[in-house]
């Protein structure tokens, strides 16, 4: 392997490939629920680079696992214990390689920090629509191998949805330049589609085109409570009807997340009485502040008329607007202090939602007496981060230990009743592959197992993850 | 071949394969521009129909030509010459599976109609948002397998983005369930989007689960003149900024165009003065026909203000909104009442749209005086329909005989060398697959050639076409 490393080391510079010492920021992952041992880190500076590394491993018979910010949920961007394989770190590779506001897009490398991307856009006046909790260390091209999703999907789609072209390193080595700027092309195969929500399995993206939007002119936001599930989606419903594309975001938080977050975060003040649940509306405006409050607050005032929400409290300021999401997105570090939990990220059809979380809380509380459901997320994309924690006072880890499995079994089936999906937006890494062999259609991992074959056949990049 | 025959006469019944008498209907392209000749037109009733279909033809090593509405513009459709291609006709596989309004879905068989689809959500109160001129007779099937376009991709996209699950016969005859209605779904490649825009040459898609959207409260249609491309454009990025997602529409049309409609369709009114450029704008308003009507004249009086716009013309009523689409909708048959012309079907990025059109027109200008220019098309997508008319006077088809080869050359190389794709819209079939191997990437074209031994490699499905 030592021939290995001074060939990559040639390729990228002696700096650049990182064998000795702590690699522990590359070989685990960030919720540090896998530990692998990488042969060498090796961080390329350009995209030609990124295919002599490839080339390189390839022809020596060494695997590659491609990483970004490394913030990933699935164990997908860290290496296996083997010690056999390279990481391929990509957090070098983040030029701006085009801004074109004409066109509302942008071209930049997969290294680019998610943050950085938002915050060229908005330099230019424009939004760069992806936001999602770990953006200030996420990269671009993770974003896009994951099909990244988060808090702006209901309007502006996943990562994917944003994405016009790509730059992709082959499995071969090869470049393929597909950066287009274009918003129709209808020419042959859909390779950018192909290469996105991958996990690099089939190449390495190494550069993107993104679309922008223009600026909303408002933003609202609003907390409402509701009495049930049904509710929340009767609300999403009238909220679509009513705001059209200006519902841009509809996150729901059940009573006992909002309870962790008084628990561990007492500072942090909770404008509405408690209630089953809790939903998080946000709307942007292209017209005026005044216009977006009057459609908002008539909204809300409807709503309660009708008996669908039982209180609402509509942000005045930015910082009471950035307080309400602060709120929200405290749930997923408060149900971690209060120990570990067993997470699912699911979607459903948003008509079988409140079915499912009746159904499935009644058979998870039958099973596991006490048992507690940390349960919040996008309803309106039928996305919900569905957790199970342990019976208040018992151990977090002997309860995962006995019970995840027969957990993620019932959850899981449920999920397959209601016809919804055992991974939303977290993807399938290491973590979820033998769920996924199990839980996918015969006819669909053969095309998947084909197509690895047919992009990849000496199957060097990231095997071990998703299939 | 008769045991083939019997075997199929066997799958679908009697009288659903027909190998007698007259097939012009399934032989002969919409434009009249290819003419094959198929063994036999086999018409599946059901999916498992299909699926038995497709292995009979495989073991017999016959290959198939799935075929929807037959309106595709580039021969994609109909068989090749040979008389020994089945064609698939999939208009008897028409059933509406399922509406789920509160999930925004419907799911419907290949072969349904898409004026039926649209009046099928219509009946449930919501938008089905494809929409382009051969809706009365084209197939949802056909709409998927070319990623259709049409008048309101701006907003929600081609087919490909108002997709969200597919039912798949592959080339073994196998059948892929992959009809969920869910919005994020992170659990493998992306095989939906690997179908879509295939155009029949991987597999048969059968149903498809499709995204519906709230009807909007009121829809403001306008035409409005301007001096140059240039200002198009800025009236583009204009109306995307004070009416964001609410701009549904934005049709360009040169001055040529109007003419031919003029001269052609005298009977039509054209409420403005000839100028270089005409754009036909579309809002579509969540709220009422007040607000919509006061946004819209807002953003008209401005731009006339700026000097954007020369002058506008907004519908007081649903009728003149439909004689303004009326005007956009008729150049194509006013062109080929003046004769055939050479047809490109190109997307530019927005920002080059006008140097494309100044430098091209001038080289077309140059190489083939007095030549006219039927311009038009879906500026905010990118795409334009940028016709090639022989000089006053000539005789069109010797015009075309002489010069499409040159005239096709020139303007592909402006596409190119302007960042644009020759199939913005209309596909490849037979009649760009040459033009596509010779300028699409290398690298690309291995994987896509990869892709089609992977998923049909017997080749059976479509063969000649896309690759």
């Amino acid at each position: 392997m030592s021939a290995l490393l001074d060939a990559l080391r040639a390729a990228v510079g002696v700096p650049n490939v990182i064998a000795e010492g702590d690699l522990t920021a590359w070989e685990q992952d960030w919720r540090k629920r896998s530990r692998g041992r990488a042969l060498a880190v090796v961080r390329p500076g350009t995209t030609a680079e990124v295919a002599a590394v490839v080339r390189q491993c390839a022809s020596a018979g060494v695997s590659l696992v491609p990483q970004g910010g490394n913030t990933g949920l699935v164990g997908g961007s860290v290496p296996d214990a083997t010690g056999a394989q390279i990481v391929l770190s990509l957090t070098r590779l983040n030029r701006v390689r085009r801004v074109d506001a004409a066109n509302l897009t942008l071209t930049v490398e997969a290294g680019c920090v998610l943050q950085a991307v938002q915050e060229l856009a908005a330099s230019h006046g424009l939004l760069f629509a992806l936001s999602l909790a770990a953006e200030g260390s996420c990269t671009l091209g993770g974003n896009l191998a994951t099909n990244a999703g988060g808090t702006q999907v209901l309007r502006y789609g996943n990562a994917r949805e944003l994405c016009l072209g790509l730059e992709v390193v082959t499995a071969q080595g090869a470049i393929w330049d597909g950066l287009t700027g274009l918003r129709k092309d209808n020419t042959g195969y859909d390779l950018r589609n192909l290469f996105i929500g991958s996990e690099g399995t089939l190449g390495v993206i190494t550069a993107a085109t993104m679309k922008l939007h223009p600026q909303p002119a408002a933003v609202m936001t609003a907390l409402a409570t509701v009495p049930s599930m049904a509710s929340a989606v009767a609300l999403l419903q009238r909220a679509q009807s009513r705001l059209g594309p200006g519902l841009t975001g509809f996150e729901v938080m059940n009573e006992f997340s909002l309870a962790l977050v008084r628990k561990h975060f007492p500072q942090l003040r909770q404008p509405l009485a408690a209630a089953p649940w809790t939903v998080l509306l946000e709307q942007s405006d292209t017209e005026s502040e005044t216009h977006a409050r009057a459609l908002f607050e008539g909204l809300l005032t409807d709503a309660m008329g009708s008996q669908l929400i039982s209180d609402a409290a509509v942000a005045d300021s930015l910082a009471q607007s950035k307080a309400l999401w602060h709120l929200r997105e405290s749930i997923p570090l408060a149900q971690s202090l209060e120990g570990l939990n067993i997470k699912h990220d699911i979607s459903l059809p948003v008509s079988r939602i409140a079915d499912f979380v009746a159904t499935t809380d009644a058979a998870l509380q039958a099973a596991h007496p006490g048992v507690r459901l940390v349960d919040f997320g996008h309803l309106g994309d039928g996305n919900l981060h569905y957790n199970v924690q342990m019976p208040e006072g018992r151990d977090a880890a002997e309860f995962l230990h006995q019970h995840e499995p027969v957990v993620n079994t019932l959850v899981f089936d449920a999920v397959s009743a209601h016809g919804g999906s055992i991974s939303a937006e977290h993807g399938i890494g290491a973590l979820k592959r033998d769920e996924l062999a199990r839980r996918k259609s015969p006819v669909a991992m053969q095309m998947m197992h084909g197509i690895k074959r047919a992009l990849d056949p000496a199957g060097v990049m990231n095997p071990g993850r998703v299939l």
